[in-house]
């Protein structure tokens, strides 16, 4: 039986401070994963001849750094969108939120290992599976907010709340795919990743041009 | 004697701000616990054969994560909640929560500890009770912010008054009787933590219960 | 010849992000003095017998984060007390509290150095000499902004603006005169510290027996 | 094609969780470079003799973090002046941010290689071209915001919006103009730096002279 704090959907400044505090958790994991960019300590004597050497081998680090960084903006800007949408929040959101916020948190973890073992396939699969792992629990963040509207504008349409929780879903369904793609070659495995962005392109492409179709009101834009 | 300016409670802004520095502590105390999950350094020419051994061993680190982050994320979660009812602060409150904070701070170390040594009798001790001070001071938060409705509601009951108080003492009380139980057996202490979350089921159903026999007003909830 | 920049002061969201600013970084200078609190590398077979020994070790780190987790919670506690009298902000003020925040973000380093090697004179010294520089730019900060009224509340009395700095100004002054102090006696000089509790309470007492007996009006409380 | 809702801007609580995600960078970013800043482990027997040389030797790194400090100080105060004027944001704008952020975020990185190794030209080329990128972005993402008013307040005059971009775009040609004067000498590579001080106060000091002439209204500064 559901009790009555989670039967009883808040708003105002309890919302407020859950939005905050996901954007500080979105923001210290961001900044945190440059953390993992070190120079290794070089020997006084030999820094003249090593410094060139251990400046390139910090590439594979920043190349990772630059991955999760956009991968986790991309996902700070879906939950920045759901949420402009969801006007209330119950005990249930929040714990679907706190799982989702530890996803992000970890991020760091396959980031690193990414950035200093890239060529191996067990690598790219950890991180596709991290990362796709984000994306379903930003699809169930919505998918349960939006579910008979129980916490979102009551004004949004069904197509757009479909619509919401695909791009929600691009995002790990492309990781996840990646995953026999890794198995094959661990390369193509990552390359594979950027499917996502002629992804969304796509997909808010087909929505426009639907949506138009329709004229439904600006509300649900 | 106290000064005028502990007798005198304030609310608006300077409340806001005190709620804000809270989640900002909680955030980035949350999100640093992944700073304990390191992979080591291996030898190039053996990060083959050593990987998978040495991401198996990542594996304590991540259950000791992913437990802090649900214990830190259901004290916030209950310090969200206690500010939703608390409308103004003194002094005294301000250095209460400052102390809370701290021991909230403190929680990456005994989780780091955790990760590494978790069979250790010692370390489950220190672990419960690291955990068990944390909801011992934020049940003397609420203690002292709800004394005869100091700083809090006036309309809430002495009864919700008194659940909340209970809720913010379980924690504590099955961190602190979990400590002779990890002296007969360090794993069934450990595994005794889980019966937090039937411990919170229970009460909430026992005051749900209660409640809807006594048809309190909504503003209690 | 100061810029109109300069001169025309500014206040609305414009000075609730400024704050928001100095709260993160509060926030995050006072969680990551936590991670100068790490338990050695243990050699697996030795764990048994090095691990009480270890965490016996962790006990100066500790000390040294219960310290300047307070000094800063209490610098934390009076900027909050300054910005609920400042209203307005210039260029100037933004800098002066950027290095303000500065001393701040540096405040890990002494402490790291303190749980390390706390015995040492030296030591002792560089905490006493990076704090009080912190007290003194919150001095700083407060006695630009109130100089003629600049930003603040135009119905603050004279003697509360006196006060206030006056309080600003103990912890420097604590800091400071520890100095001579610890070069007769690095613990004494450590000590010595704890005069900022009386002192505080004192000040408050002065000025709340004066401020009664000529019935200032609340606003200035 | 550009998308419906790239085309269409949006302000609101939206925008205000845009600027606070930001700011919350912004913040770890500067805190976290105090990270850089350590002592090394020191052999129990030789502290008293080693302390001194190892405090010394942590100056580089103590000058490396002020700098850093400052510099992204300045451009948070300059993101800070540009939101005052922009009241709206879009899907590119979120993006343009996004990698602004991530250039900020990355900062912690030169910083920790110009306080080891700040004698050699690379470091000093390392170091004045990350920050120059940040600089740029922080340009484009006035330009793009400004453009036709696009995003700002429509009262903007366009002599200030000029200015504020020319503001913008000062470190960068100062970090990008100091490389060819490191390949001379790295020293003086890093002192050119400073001639920003300077730079900015000469440029707004023009505009102050000029905009007097021209009595515009004060929406405009």
């Amino acid at each position: 039986m559901p009790s009555a704090e989670a039967r009883e959907p808040e708003g105002g400044m309890g919302l407020e401070r859950l939005v905050f505090f996901s954007d500080a958790v979105f923001a210290i994991a961001i900044t945190l994963l440059v953390l993992e960019i070190r120079l290794p300590e070089l020997e006084p004597e030999r820094v003249a001849a090593e410094l060139p050497i251990a400046l390139k081998a910090l590439i594979p680090s920043i190349s990772a750094f630059i991955l999760s960084f956009v991968v986790i903006g991309a996902y700070w800007m879906t939950h920045h969108r759901l949420f402009r949408f969801i006007q209330a929040y119950d005990a249930r959101l929040m714990w679907i939120n706190l799982v989702f916020l530890m996803s992000i948190a970890f991020v760091p973890v396959p980031t690193a290992i990414l950035g200093r073992y890239a060529d191996y396939t067990t690598v790219t699969i950890i991180y596709a599976v991290s990362l796709g792992v984000v994306g379903l629990l930003e699809a169930a963040l919505w998918a349960y907010a939006s579910y008979h509207h129980r916490l979102i504008n009551s004004q949004l349409s069904d197509r757009f709340i479909r619509y919401i929780l695909l791009r929600t879903l691009v995002p790990s369904l492309i990781f996840f795919t990646s995953i026999p793609v890794a198995l094959a070659d661990a390369n193509i495995g990552k390359e594979f990743w950027l499917i996502m962005i002629p992804a969304f392109i796509l997909l808010r492409l087909l929505y426009s041009a639907n949506h138009s179709a329709q004229s439904n009101n600006s509300i649900t834009e």
